[in-house]
């Protein structure tokens, strides 16, 4: 899926439009480097050499070397904020809306692979993933209370708890990808994504099961699980 | 809950007798250092002291610091395997088997919540909680197919996906319960594992709902999701 490249928030036109673009040209040169080299083998001095700034000139926009996987990630956030008002215009229901944001999530890595691999082993690394109420979830979160809202989603459950469980099992596939071989990698993250979504949507209970079984079936006498 | 003390495997009374004591030395010696000082404070030269060995012989029980914690999830999981048997004996379907084990896997850590948390912010920043087949989703993939053979998880879910899942929903609540701190992580742990089992036990959709609607409903034309 190709996209208009002006896609990234647009540069502000007031005071601190140069502070702005200078942070743009580092991060945009970060990324860069980070692409050919890998994060972890990527120095803060070869960075700001690159952007043709003081390695000190570096910090004052991002204070440590992290802030670019801040800054990456908050890229990505509003990309698939902006991309899933698109796509997920005319979702039927929250099924629909559920599968773009996953479709979407997928493109985001397998556009640039090598990329999101590095970023995301050093994110992993840094502890900064998981961290509580980042965007993604606030997303989710959204996605979750309308389709509540319209009668799709059992009201029993938790809209921020469902959006913290899609988001952990996103974050595994996703781990999972990372870790994998740039060959092995291609193409498979929509497909896991999608069947994790399912998984979730539909329940690991067989369709014809009640829900709460009430437990007067038979025991077999022996639930040993292994 | 009290355990048997014996929990752990029996010491073998052959050949390797010795060395094997000595690695549990050496083991107890981390555990009980680490449980202090945490982790990342605590250095292989202190172990080797405390445990009354040189610092190169611990080498020879464990290549590099980080198998301490491969040794840590080990008997972790030998631990569950040995508290499910006996828990879950009696279960009456795999509702109950899972929640027997998410159950066990809350009590391991918070019995020793200090130990847990530090180990587990090390095992998260060494990148292996995730690495492929690890022996919770061995368990997890059991107690899946045990329960699908008896016609209480829906045929066409994918057993090893399944376990997957539940181990990335695990693995979320587990970090969240690592990075809070000791006082909010007390007793929070077994409530939200079970949250998440009963999420994916009964899936998203309203129990009324049909589990795959024909998209015949009416559209409201505005789809958007945030």
């Amino acid at each position: 899926v190709r996209q208009p490249s002006d896609e990234g928030a647009p540069v502000p036109q007031r005071r601190g439009h140069n502070r702005e673009l200078i942070r743009e040209k580092v991060y945009a040169a970060a990324v860069a480097l980070i692409s050919r080299q890998g994060y972890a083998d990527t120095s803060v001095a070869e960075i700001a050499e690159y952007a043709g700034i003081g390695r000190g000139t570096f910090f004052n926009y991002f204070p440590h070397k992290d802030c670019l996987l801040n800054a990456w990630a908050q890229k990505r956030v509003q990309k698939l904020a902006h991309r899933l008002a698109v796509r997920a215009q005319n979702a039927a229901d929250v099924t629909e809306t559920l599968r773009a944001c996953m479709s979407t999530l997928s493109d985001l890595n397998e556009e640039e692979p090598e990329l999101s691999a590095t970023m995301l082993t050093a994110w992993f690394q840094s502890g900064r993933p998981l961290a509580p109420r980042p965007s993604l979830s606030v997303i989710l979160t959204g996605i979750i209370e309308e389709g509540r809202a319209r009668g799709e989603i059992r009201s029993s459950a938790d809209p921020e708890l469902i959006a913290e469980s899609l988001r952990d099992l996103y974050i595994g596939v996703l781990y999972r990808w990372t870790r994998s071989t740039a060959d092995r990698r291609r193409g498979r993250l929509d497909t896991e994504l999608q069947l994790a979504v399912s998984l979730l949507l539909h329940g690991l209970r067989p369709a014809a099961a009640p829900q709460r079984p009430d437990s007067d079936t038979p025991g077999n006498g022996d639930g040993r699980p292994m």
